[in-house]
């Protein structure tokens, strides 16, 4: 199929929605099955074929930017939509870092016998079919595609409408490595119609076909899918990042690393948009580490005791501690000490990552301890939230649910398990 | 609060509830920082307590009882319902067992150190808040209210009405024990009134304060919850299990083991509902399996290959390869080979547990490996699946999603984790 002709869709959305679920989870019984070197292989010739495919890929991109054009995007949706030769190599050595990460599955989680001569093991399997929604960067397809298939679960990708010529030249290369290799093409399938109201067949479940929703993109996407999916949904809702300076903190260490959870990157979960500091060292640390802050072109909005120390900041509102900027925004806030920290961190927090600066072991593990959200550091940035920082290789998100996968979600967490029970002719008394 | 008067509910259902949902999930924070010894203490306070009030837990069983001889209820559920001595005490001691496991929290999951310096630790913490929707079994009072809080989660328990008064009872054990160890009240909360319409507020999540729903009861509960609820939800649907006799099966092992799996309890998730046999060994064992079962008082209802052979049988119809009797009914298919065996596994199983019997190891493996129930197990009977039998002490049930828990569901299982990050000031690149 060409990548600027659109699908023929000869039935009703529903009918092609659930004709794509069943087509998923026959191709997950599949996958399941087959070796992690045949995984392995469909990955390694999808990124050949992407590089192969340059030009092609960078043609239909061409087509998604002028739309993009037509309709005046925002300058910075048009950059995540914009592909170039750099960014597509990029995508095919994203492909063969995927490829070359330990094959997940098959691996023993557990192992014992009981009295009675069972022998129990729990060993991982594919977690099925996954629904993976995301805007517009092109490259999910492909990285999104690959973590899926690596880890042995069929996929069904519904990318933004904005991106559609890319993501199918994209998936189209996948598609072709999968039949190079035998295994079936249902196993990386795209959702083939923008239309909006696919997304709603998806959340549904497509008549029970599909275990699991990823969504990867902003609040409103995250917060439609967590409201609608009738599937269990592995995501985050926003990063409301915090960093708290305790008052045994080293100062310079406290400024360095301020200021990388901050800007190093604004954009992602992991940026830092709350500096808790104690009222104690206030005066002494908070201007070190304001002012390169502000050189930098960062926004500091604090509390009164902090804007009565740094005159350069302007006013926090209520709502102030309950944003997650994703821009060059920090709010600061003095507090008297740990425990008034930990309890906005508590009322104010989304969960996702917090840090504590401090040379003091007892308060670095009682913020470690007592403190549930899903990643929580001691003298480290926050920008260390992230699946490749943790040495699980790719990720496809940072979840902030406590149900089956919290923080990065890598392979592993795009897994589940099954026991295997060896007897001997065992009865139950 | 009497066990016998009625709860004086002055807001509107959606705030008691609401409410409900806010104590609980303050409750959860408190039990996620006290000590493994504060929670075992409790549960041994209630053991005694259920014990000393064993007379006032009786007196409330005698008025539901009273109430469901008047509504006629079946005996299998007016069994379910009452309590005598014997109940009182196996609940205390139950209670003493849960109490006697090892504290599943703050066990390090998995532990390592990235070259940059920064040590990573996965440690286990509790769900959270867990909303338990039951029957009306009593018992499931103390059990579910026990192991939520051994795994230091909070509980909000939803019992049948018809057990109303004898689950009121015996949380007010609970709630006296939690008292007298200075740990909230909200740890262990019923919802306080009978009307259905709770179930539905619990099941929305209660403004985002549940963390996740375990039913336990029949298949029109669960399938209520799974349609309506806005959280996670972990458990089952069905437990239409399969036992394949294969070709290979020592024929002594296979009638003890097939005997076992249907009759030793037929009312169980775990419970044989179809048994599989291979054409090359029908002839020869299924008359001798057949004819324990069929003394039994167990009916058995075959396809045309399996009446052939076994003249007490009755013509299977086609929804008999579907359903979960629960009952002492077992459907037989004789099946070509092993390929016909899975693929009629795939097609009709619940994914809860299969059993194949066999003295080939290479029959046997590919059994265990190509099918995806949450339990499989070779030359062993379906009954084993249960979380006392596979030593993880009591369990909640068994789960045949496939997020988060699978198989059966016990204090580990009823927890999440969160990553802990040590540095000395490392910042991202």
């Amino acid at each position: 199929m060409n990548a600027n002709t659109s699908p023929v869709v000869t039935t009703s959305l529903a009918e092609t929605m659930h004709l794509l679920g069943r087509a998923a989870r026959e191709a997950a019984s599949v996958l399941a099955r087959c070796t992690g070197e045949q995984r392995a292989a469909v990955l390694g010739d999808a990124a050949a074929t992407l590089r192969a495919r340059c030009a092609d890929i960078l043609a239909a991109n061409a087509l998604d930017l002028e739309a993009a054009d037509r309709n005046l995007i925002a300058p910075a949706m048009r950059d995540r939509l914009l592909l170039d030769e750099t960014r597509v190599e990029a995508m095919a050595v994203a492909l063969e870092q995927i490829r070359a990460l330990p094959d997940p599955l098959g691996a023993v989680l557990a192992d014992w016998t009981r009295p009675n001569g069972l022998r129990i093991q729990r060993v991982r399997v594919p977690l099925g079919v996954i629904g993976i929604i995301y805007e517009s960067r092109p490259n999910v397809t492909a990285d999104a595609g690959a973590l899926c298939l690596k880890s042995g679960n069929a996929v069904i990708l519904r990318g933004g409408s904005e991106s559609w010529h890319s993501s199918r030249a994209i998936h189209e290369c996948l598609v072709a490595a999968l039949r190079a290799n035998a295994l079936p093409e249902a196993a990386i399938q795209m959702v083939p119609t923008p239309d909006r109201a696919a997304v709603g067949h998806l959340l549904a479940g497509l008549g029970g076909t599909v275990d699991v929703i990823v969504p990867r993109g902003g609040k409103n996407l995250i917060a439609r899918v967590q409201q609608d999916a009738r599937v269990p949904v592995i995501g985050h809702l926003e990063g409301l990042c915090h960093v708290y300076v305790h008052t045994a903190a080293d100062p310079e260490m406290a400024r360095e690393v301020v200021f990388n959870a901050k800007m190093r990157r604004t954009g992602i979960c992991g940026a830092a948009e709350t500096l808790l500091i104690d009222a104690a060292c206030a005066s002494a640390l908070l201007p070190p580490i304001a002012e390169p802050l502000l050189a930098a072109g960062c926004e500091l909005r604090g509390d009164e005791a902090a804007c009565a120390i740094v005159p350069g900041m302007t006013p926090a509102a209520a709502e102030d501690w309950r944003t997650e900027y994703l821009d060059a925004v920090l709010s600061v806030r003095v507090v008297g000490d740990l425990d008034e920290a930990l309890a906005h961190i508590r009322e104010y927090g989304s969960g996702h990552t917090e840090s504590i600066i401090s040379a003091d072991p007892v308060a670095a593990e009682r913020f470690l301890a007592e403190l549930d959200s899903a990643i929580l550091l001691h003298n480290a940035s926050t920008q260390f939230a992230d699946g490749g920082e943790f040495g699980m290789g790719a990720e496809i998100g940072i979840a902030t649910g406590r149900i089956h996968a919290r923080g990065p979600v890598g392979v592993e967490q795009l897994t589940s398990f099954k026991y295997v029970v060896r007897g001997a002719g065992q009865t139950r008394p």
